[in-house]
């Protein structure tokens, strides 16, 4: 990683700039580690690689000149953000940092220690000052998700600006008629910092570039049907990553490059793991880079993972917005419908996933399912039940994993993960 | 407590004769050190112990012979279930059993370990067949109120049918509509389990009933505002216990008989401790029947508590229902609105919740806040850093504990209590 270059950048972000170029050795050391060393991997990794390379760099001044022209940067943590909206007032949304053990003990100076790495980790990031991304943005997007978001965006509003619109918990009418309104909240906000208005011209553009994005990574995800895996789930799992720091016109055309790769592989039968490679469906939270921990354990263990039934997967690209629509309302309608089939954990009875995890299954011919967990998160560690006995009855095995960003339960999920693989290939 | 008159009750019911005798002799002995042990007690606890005494017993007899003549019987984990939509139909309400670490193990089979003691405990109570408030309803109403519950029910409902309605996380017309709305859901499934209309006279007085009930408890809450305080804590918690499980009108009854002699106490300046004792308020999570650690430790350790911040005490009856409105939507829209007043953590921002704390320290002449969260509750685990630092600047002082319902951390919850008072007698 170039470390030199962006120091005056990261200097006027109020970076710890020691701090910093520590986080950014270790890693580097871990990519390597765990992406550089695969082998046999697509050429169409190259752009990843090199945005993984300057995911501190050159993204960054590229958001810090945006904002030098008066354009909005807009940080979120979940794919109930609508992108669509940013983008149609010239705004740029990105993820902001979490996914590594990072600044911990200031984060559970602020917040129980029983809460999930994910909060405790963006909270920590922000203490320790060592996420550009959060510096750079002008407001970050909250929302009630889980009542661990929900509590902690109170405490982080201190730190930085934070707007928080509610996301409800059940899908009926009056449910979708407050999701719908929030959205048109969130719209006026946006509009006031953006300082023009949203017009049906401007949103419709923008739902025809996420869509786009979105039909690539469905795509890209399409391909691993095959047996075998034309790319590791590690790298597919990096590409969703990436998709929330990329710019989405750049980012979808390299995601379809890399498809053309793919379909070729397929076509001529080549895979990063010879045929028959035991496939594994990784189902539960979501990982934010440079979360690779239990991906690594899996694929290093002499599986592949074929698809992520998660938010950073499947669960974020698998619906498109409707592209009819000609006035902002209209859009606004459809933007809203379309958000609220996601599937998160935190909704109830939310028989939907599990619908969508067996059908997962199937369609990946996964021959066993790792429900991925992080430790204190209620809805996604208590639905587990109901997802095991969904798998169960269509006789697919599932291990259910629950961990966090430290590295100290490695060797113990090694050993959970190579037993579950013996017990799949038997 | 009379064990053997009701074994054939207990028996129709599904319990666990044995364990259940068990628990019931456990409970008797721990009232007994808690409770009967206290000097000074006002005559009028009396009734409460004698309600106490029968709480499986004559309780549960009356609940089986009512749903012998046809009415329902309705069960509860939440002050956001109106019980007045049960009285309005002939029905009767009752919290169910939780406060006790029972069943754990039989819990921890199907919720994750980490997931907080009350949820553990009602569920416990059900898989060990402990609880005949369970066991006589005919349904459960649960309600999205945490994370914790909304997925818990979700399994619940397996055990026990259970019907939940939806509590938004903000006040916006939209969430109060949204809320409305599930009132009248809510309306129409107890309409539908009665075989009775709702009428707006019947509501009415239901209405009535339950105002009464909470300006009860409002007088006896306002009563111990006193120094010296003519009540303990403990007892004043008890009755606050009592109303989820009594019949409304006749715990009214008593509870304004108990304050008239509470009132002739303050007129002669009689206590349960002398004026001076250190007064100690509680805020946070709610504290079911038989959780009564906490109030023990801090009043065996010599202050008395002088009001309770929680769902089981102020933040459930402080608010009226208006009493105007002649249709039922009229009606159903001031119980809404009454409902939404509640300032559980789950809201955000919940500023609410913080000024009524400070304003309640005032009020009662806090010398110290004890905040009590359970643990793994995020939503009072993370609000307790701006309850902290809400009474900072009124130079409140205030103790933060996270526990559960075993009795494992008495020596240590007492080490901390007692420096707590020393700190604030100083």
């Amino acid at each position: 990683m170039k470390l030199a270059d962006y120091t005056e950048l990261w200097q006027s972000l109020g970076l710890d700039l020691e701090a910093h170029d520590g986080l950014l050795r270790t890693l580097g050391q871990a990519y390597k580690e765990i992406y550089l060393s695969q082998k046999n991997r697509p050429a169409g990794m190259d752009y990843f690689d090199f945005v993984i390379s300057e995911i501190h760099g050159l993204r960054i001044r590229e958001l810090a000149e945006a904002r030098k022209e008066g354009r909005m940067v807009v940080g979120t943590f979940c794919l109930y953000v609508p992108e669509e909206l940013v983008l149609a007032l010239d705004g740029i949304a990105v993820g902001l940092c979490a996914g590594a053990d990072v600044g911990t003990e200031a984060a559970e100076q602020v917040l129980p220690r029983n809460t999930c790495a994910l909060i405790k980790s963006f909270f920590g990031f922000k203490l320790s000052g060592l996420c550009p991304y959060t510096e750079v943005c002008n407001l970050v997007i909250g929302e009630t998700t889980c009542d661990g978001k929900t509590k902690a965006y109170e405490l982080f509003n201190e730190y930085k600006p934070t707007f928080v619109i509610e996301v409800p918990r059940m899908k009926s009418p009056a449910a979708r008629a407050l999701w719908r309104s929030e959205l048109g909240r969130l719209a006026a906000k946006l509009e006031e910092l953006s300082g023009q208005p949203l017009t049906a011209e401007k949103l419709s553009a923008a739902v025809r570039t996420v869509n786009a994005k979105r039909a690539a990574l469905h795509r890209l995800n399409a391909l691993r049907q095959a047996d075998p895996a034309p790319i590791s789930g590690r790298d597919a799992l990096l590409i969703n990553q990436v998709q929330f720091y990329d710019d989405p016109v750049r980012f979808t055309e390299k995601v379809n490059a890399l498809c053309d790769e793919l379909e070729e592989r397929v076509r001529q039968g080549v895979g990063v793991a010879p045929a028959g490679t035991p496939r594994v469906l990784v189902s539960g939270c979501p990982m934010a880079a440079p979360n690779w921990k239990l991906p690594f354990v899996v694929e290093s263990s002499g599986a592949v993972i074929v698809g992520e039934e998660s938010c950073v997967g499947e669960r974020g690209t698998r619906h498109l917005v409707s592209e009819e629509g000609s006035t902002v309302d209209d859009i606004l309608d459809r933007l809203a419908a379309r958000y609220l089939e996601i599937d998160c954990a935190v909704f109830t009875p939310n028989t939907e996933r599990l619908d969508h995890i067996t059908e997962m299954a199937k369609t990946y011919a996964a021959d066993g399912v790792i429900h991925y967990a992080l430790q204190f998160c209620a809805p996604y560690t208590i639905e587990a039940a109901r997802v095991e006995r969904a798998l169960a009855a269509q006789e697919v095995p599932l291990l259910r994993i629950e961990t966090d960003y430290s590295m100290e339960d490695m060797p113990q999920l090694q050993t959970r993960v190579q037993a579950f693989l013996e017990m799949v290939r038997a």
